[in-house]
Formats: C-alpha cells, sequence, structure tokens
C-alpha cells in the first residue's frame, strides 16, 4: 500500500499515513483528535481543516489540495450552507475541508483550527499553571439507524449497538470471535427507555456512553452537550462546580453548609453519633444526600439564567433551514456524572458506610480504592443511569480530598521534591516527587481557622486580616475585610490570618519570647494583665464595632503554639523519612493558605524552611481535582494508582513523636535553622532555651 | 526446571510437570480441578489423593509415595482427626494425601477420589442423555486476614481483595502495572456490609465471587454452599428450580399459575393490556416478580424440610472437636443467582421492557443478547446483591424459552439435522446443526392443548387420554386418566393427547376423509348429525361423569387440521429453506409432546416424516436449560454466541405460504410422501384431490 507524508498543525505531529485514508482517521493514527459527532456524515461540520498549499522545506514535503481527493456534493451542500462562517474566516471551499470526507492522496500539511481540536483543554490556575485536557468519561454519537422491517426485525439494543460501532469506529472487540460493538454494554434503567426513544426519535439519536463500554442515555435527536458536577463535600462547606463535559467550560459554582454540621462540629463527633445512635449513619448519609440534590438543581438553574440567549451549535438541518435554535435549558437529567471528594469520614457518611473504623484504632477506611456507583443507588438525583464516582481515599485520617490534592497538584509527576499541606482543624501532608510520595495527617485543632481564639472570627467583613506591630513603639497597625486602608473601619474580631501575623508580630516585637511567653516588662500600655492572663491589645473599645477591646492573649499565642508544633512536626517526620532538610516547594491548600502572610508563618515555623517564593497558596485544591478528574478520565485511573503507593505514617507511632513536638512549640522550631527569615528573628531572642537550640 | 511425570486417575490425564509444584496445582495444569475451599491450608480437607504405588507399564512410570514430599504435620494432624473416615475407606497416611500439601518430586500416578474431583458433573435425562459440568457463576473462597494494626493499617476491601489473590490463585491481572487482585470488584450493596462482617467474623470469612471478577458476598467463618434458582415463566405456568450451586443437586421445584392470566390469556392479549392501560406494565410486572418471590419462599421451605437432619460437610475446626454442626437452614438471601427464560413476551414483562413493540410489525424486541441485573434492580428478594440472568431472545415470538431449548439439547453441537419443536399455543420450530440453525414460529392456536374443542379439558383426572377406534365396527376404545384399563371409569372430557388420537383415528377408519370431512353413508349409531354438525360419539352419556354424551365434532377436527397445518408449514419451510427432505431426528419439546402418539401425530401430517424411533419428547426443555445455564456459566455465553447465528423466517413473508398452508390441512399432508406410517394410510383414501397428490 502506498504511503503518503502528512503534517498536522499546529501540534507539529507527522508520520506516514496510507493512501486513502480519510484525512480525520490519519489524523488520529498520528494522535491527533479530530471533533465529529455525526459519525462522518458531513453533516455536523466539526472537523473542518485547512489544506495548506506550498513546499514546507523543514519537513521536505510539497503539499497541494490536489494530494486529497476532491470537494464531495456532500461538502459543497455543507460549505454553501456555512458561506457567512467560510467568508469570516477568509477561507475558501477546497482549502477548508470536512477532513472526514477528504482522502489521502499525497504528501499534505494540515491545519486543524481551534475549533476542530478534539481532547478540548482547560487551563488550571495554579502553581503550575498547567493545561488540562478535556477528556471526559461520557462522549456523545450521533446514530441514525435503519427502521427495522419484516426482512431485518433485529432487536433494538443490537439495532443501535451495530450503529454505535460505526459512529464510535470500533476496530477490535477483547474476543476476536465476537462482533465489536458486543463489548458495548448498556445500562438497565436506560435499556427500559430505549424503544420508546428509538421510535419517538424516528432511529436518529444521540447516545452517550461511559468509558466508551456502556450506553447510559439515549436522546432523541441531534445532541451535543452533556453536562457533570464535581463536589467537594467538607466538614463545613459543600461546594459543587458544574460543567460542560464537551468544553470543560464551568457553568455554575454552588455551596451550602454541610447539614451534618448539628449532628457534630468535627468529624470525630459525627463518628461518634453514628455510633451513639442507630440510625445516626443513615441520618447523616440522607442530609448529605439531599444537600448535594439541593445544590445540583441551584447549579441548573444559575447555569440557565446565565446560558438563556446565547445560542446551540446548530446541526446541518438547521443551518440549512436557516433557524438555529436557543439553547434548551439544562436539565438535571443532563447531568451524566458527578465525581466527588471529602475526608474519608464525609467519603463513608456519603457512601453510606459506616465510619465507624476510621475513629478506633487501628483506624481503617472500609475501601482506599476509587468507587463508581450509579447515580440511582444513592439517591442521586441526576441521571438515574449516571456514574457517582469518588476519589480514592488514602488513610483514614487522609480522605479522597488528599487524593483530590495530588490530582490538582501533581507532585508525581515531579522531580523535585514538593510538600502539600491542606490546612484545616486537621492537616493532611503529602511530601515528595515522582519516585516517592509520603503522607500523614495530624490534629491542628480550630485556632488556625480562627476559632476557640477569644475574639476569633471567620473572614468576614469587620474581621481585622492583618496586623503590624512597631518593634520600638510595641503599636499595631491592622487592616479590616471590606477597607481598602490600614486603620480604618471598625473591628469586630480577629480572621485566621491576622492571628497568624499577631502571635508572628508579638515574637518579632518581642513582646512574647521564644517560648511563647507574654514579657512582663516592657513598657505600653496594650501589654497588660486581662482577666485570664496576660494580654496584648490590638484595637481598643472605640476602635470596633463590639465596644471591647480586642487582645491577643496568652491563651490564644498557646493555641497557635499546639497547632503550628502539630503541623511542623508532621512535616518535619516526612522531610527526615525522605532524608531531605527541606522541601523545594510548599504548597498551602485549602482556604487558610491563601490568606496567609508565608513570611509570618515561616517565621512561627508554621511550615518548615523554604525558599519564600517558593511557597504557594493553591485555593481549595480538592474542588479543582475533583473539577479535573470529572473532565479527564484518565486522571481517575492515575489516581488510583498513585494512592496505592503513597507512604503513610502516622506520627503518634513515631518514636521522636512527642519530644519533637514538644521543641516544635518554641518560635521559630529551635531545633531547625530558618535561613530564609533569619533576618526577621529578633536578637532579644536570648532565653538559653532558646539559645541552647540555635547554637546547635 | 527438573521435570516429571504425571498421570491421573480415573481422567487418565498425563503431562509433564515441574518438580516442586503441589499436587493439586499439577493436577490443575493437567486440567483436572480438585476442590478446595481452605486457601490451601490443610484444613477443609476436599482435596485428597491417593498416591498410587506400581509400576505402570502403559505409562512406563514407577510410581512412589517417596516420589512426593513427607506428609507435613498439618498433615498428620488432618487425619488423625479423620481416622475414621481412612479406617471406612481403607485408606493409609502416606497413600492418602491433601494434594494441596504434597509436592512433586518424581514421577506419580494419583487417583483423585469422586469426592475431591472439582468441576462436578449432573446427569440430564433427554434425547442425549449428556452430562452437565456445574461450572457455576459463583465461586466461594476461605480468606483468613492478618488484622489490621497501626503499622499496616490497609483499607477492608483492600485487605480481603489481596486475602482473595491467594485463595482464588490468581495468576495475572489485565494490565500488568496493576497487582493482580485490582481486576476484582465488589458490589455496592456487599461493600456497605464488608467492615462490620470481617470483624464480626474475626477476619476469618468466605467470600462468594461472580464470575471470578465480582465479590458479591462475605460472610462469617466456612460456608461451603451458595444456591441458585432456575426458572421458566410460562404464559400459563411458572416453574422454578432450587438447586446447591456447587453440587449441582436440585433442591426444590415449585411452581404456581402465571398471575398475569387474570390480563390476558395469551401473550397478544396480555401486550394488549399494556398498550390500553397506562399502569399495565407496571402492573403485569408486578404479578410475576410477587409470583417469582413467592415461589423463591416456597422453595426454600421445601428444600429445608428435607434437608433437615442431613449434615453439612465438617471444618477442620469441627472435626477437631468432635462437634459436627446440624445443616443450618437455607436463607433466601443464600441464594445468589437465578437464570430465567420465558417467551420474548414474558422476558420483557419479567424485565419492565415496554412489549408493545412484539405485537406490532415488524415484531421487534428491545433486546436479543441475555441480559445481567442486579436482584435488587428487580425486586427479587434474594441476596440484593445477587445476579439475574436471563437468557437471550431470537426474535419476537422465538424468546429466551427457545433459547434454553437450545442449551438444553445442543442442536448446534450435532452433525444430524435436528428439528426441535416446542408446541404450545404458539409453536417454535428450530431446525439445523453445527454449521447452521433455521427458526420459525407459528401460532397453533389451543386446540392442541384441548382448548376450543368442545369436550376439551387439560390432562385431570377424568380425561379421556387415548382413542383407537375399530376399522370393521367403528367402535371406540379409550383410556381415562388416572385408570389402568382401558374402557373403565367416568369420562369428563378429552384431553390434547386423545384429541389427536381421535382425529389420526377417525381418519385411518375412514370415517373422516383426507379432506377432514365426515362421511355421511357410514353405518354406525355413532356417526350422527348434531347440534353443529356432524360428529363422532367417542363415550355415550352413560359413560362419563357429566351425563352427556362426548363426540369429537366437525368443528373439533377442521381446529386441529389448522393448527397441525400451521405447524407443519412452518416445519416443511425450514426444511425447504436448508434444501432438506426430512429432518434426522424430531425432538418434541412441552408437556404437549410427553403425552401424544407419535405415530398419529405423523399420522395426521402434525410433524413431518420421520423414522418413529427418531422422534423424541424431552418436557420441558425449557427448563432444563435454564437449569443447566444456572449450573454451568459457560454455556451462558455459547447461547449467547449461538442465537446471534441463528437463521429467523416469518412465515407469512414467505411466497408459499398460503398455498402450502392450504394442502397442509389435508390428511396426511398430501403433497408429502410419508413412508414411515404409509401402512396406516387407509386404502379407502381416493378422493381426487388427495389422489392428486398422492401420484405426485
Amino acid at each position: 500500500m502506498k504511503k503518503h507524508n502528512i503534517i498536522l498543525q499546529p501540534s507539529g505531529s507527522r508520520g506516514q499515513v496510507e493512501e486513502g485514508m480519510s484525512v480525520r482517521s490519519a489524523a488520529r493514527e498520528l494522535g491527533v483528535e479530530i471533533e465529529s459527532i455525526c459519525a462522518e456524515n458531513a453533516t455536523c461540520g466539526k472537523c473542518m481543516v485547512l489544506i495548506e498549499e506550498g513546499r514546507f522545506e523543514k519537513y521536505n514535503i510539497d503539499s497541494k489540495r490536489e494530494n486529497v481527493s476532491p470537494v464531495t456534493n456532500e461538502e459543497s451542500a455543507y460549505f454553501a450552507r456555512r458561506s457567512k462562517l467560510l467568508k469570516d474566516k477568509g477561507w475558501e471551499v477546497g482549502q477548508v475541508r470536512l477532513s472526514c470526507q477528504c482522502k489521502i492522496r499525497g504528501d499534505v500539511l494540515i491545519n486543524v483550527p481551534e475549533e476542530s481540536r478534539g481532547n478540548k483543554q482547560i487551563v488550571r490556575k495554579s502553581a503550575t499553571n498547567r493545561e488540562i485536557e478535556v477528556k471526559p468519561a461520557i462522549r456523545k454519537y450521533l446514530v441514525s439507524m435503519t427502521p427495522p422491517n419484516l426482512e431485518r426485525p433485529i432487536a433494538d439494543w443490537e439495532r443501535l449497538a451495530k450503529g454505535l460501532e460505526t459512529s464510535m469506529g470500533l476496530v477490535r472487540g477483547s474476543d476476536e470471535k465476537l462482533p465489536r460493538w458486543y463489548d458495548l454494554t448498556v445500562d438497565y434503567q436506560c435499556l427500559r427507555g430505549l424503544s420508546s426513544t428509538l421510535r419517538a426519535a424516528k432511529w436518529n439519536v444521540t447516545v452517550s456512553v461511559w468509558q466508551d463500554k456502556e450506553v447510559i442515555e439515549v436522546q432523541a435527536g441531534y445532541v451535543e452537550d452533556s453536562y457533570g458536577a464535581a463536589v467537594d463535600i467538607g466538614s463545613t462547606t459543600v461546594a459543587l462546580y458544574l460543567c460542560n463535559l464537551r468544553t470543560g467550560e464551568m457553568l455554575a459554582a454552588e455551596s451550602e453548609m454541610n447539614p451534618q454540621i448539628v449532628y457534630g462540629e468535627d468529624v470525630m463527633s459525627r463518628i461518634q453519633y453514628t455510633i451513639e445512635h442507630k440510625d445516626g449513619l443513615e441520618k447523616l448519609h440522607k442530609a448529605i444526600i439531599s444537600t448535594l440534590n439541593k445544590l445540583l438543581k441551584q447549579a441548573v438553574k444559575s447555569a440557565n439564567m446565565s446560558l438563556r440567549g446565547t445560542k446551540q451549535s446548530p446541526t446541518g438541518a438547521e443551518i440549512a433551514s436557516g433557524k438555529e435554535r436557543p439553547r434548551n435549558d439544562i436539565k438535571i437529567e443532563d447531568i451524566l456524572e458527578m465525581v466527588l471528594v471529602g475526608n474519608s469520614t464525609m467519603h463513608h457518611i456519603l457512601l453510606n458506610l459506616n465510619p465507624k473504623d476510621l475513629g478506633l484504632a487501628p483506624f481503617v477506611p472500609a475501601i482506599h480504592r476509587s468507587v463508581d456507583v450509579k447515580a440511582r443507588e444513592l439517591g442521586l438525583h441526576i441521571n438515574p443511569s449516571g456514574n457517582i464516582h469518588v476519589l480514592p481515599t488514602i488513610a483514614s485520617f487522609v480522605g479522597a480530598d488528599t487524593s483530590a490534592m495530588i490530582v490538582a497538584e501533581e507532585p508525581h509527576m515531579q522531580d523535585e521534591n514538593w510538600l502539600l499541606i491542606d490546612v484545616g482543624t486537621n492537616a493532611e501532608l503529602i511530601l515528595g516527587n515522582r519516585k516517592r510520595l509520603l503522607c500523614t495527617s495530624t490534629p491542628t485543632g480550630p485556632a488556625l481557622e480562627g476559632a476557640h481564639v477569644e475574639y476569633g472570627m471567620r473572614a468576614a467583613p469587620g474581621a481585622i486580616e492583618r496586623v503590624n506591630i512597631d518593634e520600638k513603639t510595641l503599636e499595631p497597625r491592622y487592616k479590616i475585610v471590606g477597607e481598602t486602608e490600614w486603620n480604618t473601619g471598625k473591628a469586630k474580631g480577629i480572621c485566621g490570618s491576622a492571628i497568624i501575623d499577631s502571635v508572628a508580630e508579638l515574637f518579632r516585637a518581642g513582646i512574647v519570647d521564644s517560648r511563647g511567653k507574654f514579657k512582663k516588662d516592657l513598657n505600653s500600655a496594650r501589654i497588660r494583665q486581662g482577666e485570664s492572663g496576660w494580654e496584648y491589645i490590638i484595637a481598643w473599645a472605640d476602635e470596633t464595632s463590639i465596644g471591647r477591646d480586642i487582645p491577643m492573649t496568652q491563651q490564644d499565642v498557646r493555641q497557635i503554639q499546639l497547632a503550628k508544633a502539630a503541623l511542623f512536626t508532621a512535616a518535619r517526620t516526612l522531610l527526615k523519612r525522605s532524608g531531605l532538610e527541606s522541601p523545594d516547594k510548599i504548597i498551602l491548600a485549602g482556604g487558610f493558605g491563601s490568606y496567609i502572610d508565608k513570611e509570618k508563618a515561616m517565621l512561627i515555623g508554621l511550615i518548615p524552611d523554604c525558599e519564600l517564593d517558593k511557597v504557594y497558596a493553591v485555593g481549595n485544591a480538592a474542588g479543582d481535582g475533583a473539577r479535573i478528574a470529572l473532565l479527564n478520565v484518565e486522571k481517575r485511573n492515575e489516581i488510583d494508582s498513585v494512592t496505592r503507593k503513597v507512604e503513610r505514617f502516622e506520627l503518634p507511632t513515631d518514636p521522636e513523636f512527642q519530644n519533637q513536638f514538644m521543641l516544635a512549640t518554641s518560635f521559630p522550631h529551635m531545633s531547625e535553622p530558618f535561613p530564609h527569615i533569619a533576618h526577621l528573628i529578633p536578637n532579644r531572642v536570648a532565653d538559653p532555651l532558646a539559645k541552647n537550640f540555635m547554637t546547635k
């Protein structure tokens, strides 16, 4: 068979393909996907390409329009309907072709315009600013069948499956003795509606296929889009993102309080609730399911509000008739898949698995690997044949949210050693690179989030979010959420980032010593003995909206010391087990990481020493990871395989843990060199304990 | 690696295996399965074999006990506990070994006693008297795990799956990069109970695996048996067979009227009901599901009644303690699979698929291929994770019951051409051999079953079941169901077999002519003009329990003529399309076939000409086929593949159909030579129409 040289731009893919192959097939053979939804019938126009003419020295080929088969009648008809588009783009027929129709006859250089490229990309803004390829688990195929007659009364499913074989371009069954379409299966509930849909649709349907193997939806006529939802179930907040599975576009983001909060504020108290109440698990499970159903409804509504008035890509028939239809509203049954993440307790409760053993030694989840289950089994009101994918858990306290963080940040793809920290009431840590990943977790308490601190509050209007203290005058400056200027507005409390700031500044200004104790001999009205011990007044009563002085107390400082010691000891343990001095990069996930001043966090020893511009805050990495796994099915196998290899360490079993923890309560962590913030460490650090460590 | 010669008796399998291999593994390598359920831990004792000593000239080997590894401590302990068994059998330790423990060191001849053989066989009594290998879809494995601890807190599912890898002897995953156990999946509802079962069972469980890939049940401790149910859903009767999936033994057979009968007597009127009533399908579906649930309950009860008092095979621990436990009652959740068959309408209603298009041209089922669906999706009350397998349909009027008949009779395995006929209100016919199978169906009306015949009734006490008419005196002799002597008892009506007899005898005795018309000039009081035309009195009023003469009327004869013409034309069409004169064998399935006199059936032309001793009645072949598919999973793929290749013919589209049908109403079918019953055809056949055909 004669072969020709093909170059594909802009990817630059090239190779030899056989004469007579369609340009679309040739491109696929060279690894370039070109869109098509009409089963190569020259009606959808999604596969347009440009045949570039000229001598391309770099590739040593002469590319000519005559080197592909002539324009067919079907193509002429299609392009006649799209004359406006061709004029706008400045393309002429013959240069622009439908790649499903034109066949290779000689060497050509083909340009695949952005809109025709398969496997679309979305950009994720993060430490790495990576592009994510859109490769959803669900693909749609248009299938047109000859209606059955007395001579060929083949059953509906078999008729559809044979049509799908063509539309999907199936080339090989798992068993050579079987027809190729025989590997396809159909969801039982989808099968139930098949016969009536095929007839109502006059045998022209769009079929949604999950993972290239299971038919989960059959819709009348030509339907372009399906939808999916990515969900991050936090102990406090549940966030849902509705996405178009074809384009990757995010159409709505909704969130709600986790309704389980009435059964217990943290995971341990919710586990306890399920142990103490016979119907406890059922209650918690139903609560999250009904919240998810509510969020799904809200998201569909929001998406429809913003999409209303925009147009759907027209079909060939619509272009021909000149009637392009407005976009139909998205219906909740158009959502064909959900990907969910959450810590192990949220994971178990979502799946109605008893979480008891997550809370009892030896702390074992029911399952690590990812779970796929039909929406109808969980009572989630998307399409009943739709799939629910839950990412894998790594350990009892390192859940599917951490798996999602790995998906989002990809430490397993790096040569450098990255330290990922998801900070919350519990902190999960991942350290490593492509060769080895270690993980652990540690309770940090609620202090870092502003809870259990006397005037702590969430980062809402009125919250002090930044604090500086002058070393000489010991006077503070602060910034309030919602204000643009410093020291303006009325304060209501202190949020997490300002708590870190305050503690760091108290230490830097020499108001507390390296053991976190207030110095009692300083000359400032702000430092005084309050009702519950020594304190430093950040805002006087008349600067507040609550009419009371807002202090940082000895007790508050102590809370932060314990939290940061736990976090630091966990990080130090992983570094030690990896034989590393410090990580090449630190990635802080979660809302908390986005607001804190990383220099100050390092100054108090919350995170290990690292170049400051290698410390990144990435926001809701778990939510991003869920969205990536929703849009790119290959990431699911990848994370299953990565999590299987992650090495887990339980801190309490580490013999040095208690000792390390105690040392880590000091400012900064005195057993460690902190070169990157050394200039901030006050000269006044001179107490014997500190000195001892500094000279080590 | 050194190799040794192994002979296995009684199968005679032989070959070379590597030194050091266990006898059980070696046997498997040579295609001989030896039982084991304890994961080769020397506790279940199911894998006992005998090492035979001596020089076996035939195989040219010297077999010695020393050619396998010495008796282990575990074996000694086991055999000590079973001393009674060894004494009874006359075996000594060293001769008898646990094949999982002893390793090949040299040439040996091994005897595998009946009780140790895997893949047990059941014998099916039929035309072929074949042995059916028991290869159920569900296998049980004992898994003992190390409990989790803080050092190895691996999740419950992964711990179980790794244990299963050993117990199942998995050797290869589908993807070499994945661990072998990773191909195993777990049913979602089964997963929900996993954690509590593992802990309650102290990490010793019996796991039921479906198709070697999906875990569907985990039970505490050592559990030997699981159960399955095979069901034939007839339009009139539903029959259910409860079987032990390990031994193949049938434990109970139950039947009930099909409750759908109140919605319509035949399939067409039930389809009509679903079209005319909005909730029609739902009602019919629920009716059959609740009858199946009732039959399941009854079957479990019957099985427990007959099993009570028998003993279960003891575990090692039980043997050691001397306490062998009585068999536990079977619970309905111990049923892990059902295989169901029925005509296409019964198939659709069972699966809650709209049967509308089965009854409307072009008569298309929703699906041909077999369906697997979870019991819980259908509301069947076996184990909710259990599988429901429904055999494939072939056409709108050739359903899963015909597929089951093929499974039972295996025409596709023959060199001869067999004609299979399932006679009922509708008859399905299969003709062919291993190279080609053809099928068709034809409505035969209810006459052959005794309905719509004036005094027709089912084969119940009081029914005339046999009729002879003396050619000279024209007097009848008859036999009544329940009587041992002829012409005794009181008659109540005529059942199907006597109707065939009567028509054949009326013809043979010259009372009706070859066109089925009564001769009016015969000298007998029994032949008279009754209220609805000419008739022949089989029993006078004083011989009956109903006090009325029981006749065969002209109308009755006409009914049989139409029915037999339909059946004969269908058979003739298939023969013609196959280029055959007559089939090598005729197999009559269904209750009807078992009762009729095959010679008389041939005399009236109900079935084509064939050697009489090649005509077999096989009873409920559909039920047998369902049972075979339940017990042998390989038959399921086989029938799916066979049915895909069966060629379907619709009679009404055959151009010669009407003509053939008209000719076929005569006695015998006059366009055909009937050499095998020629001696019975009366000389008096002399009317012009008949003559015309006889001389052809």
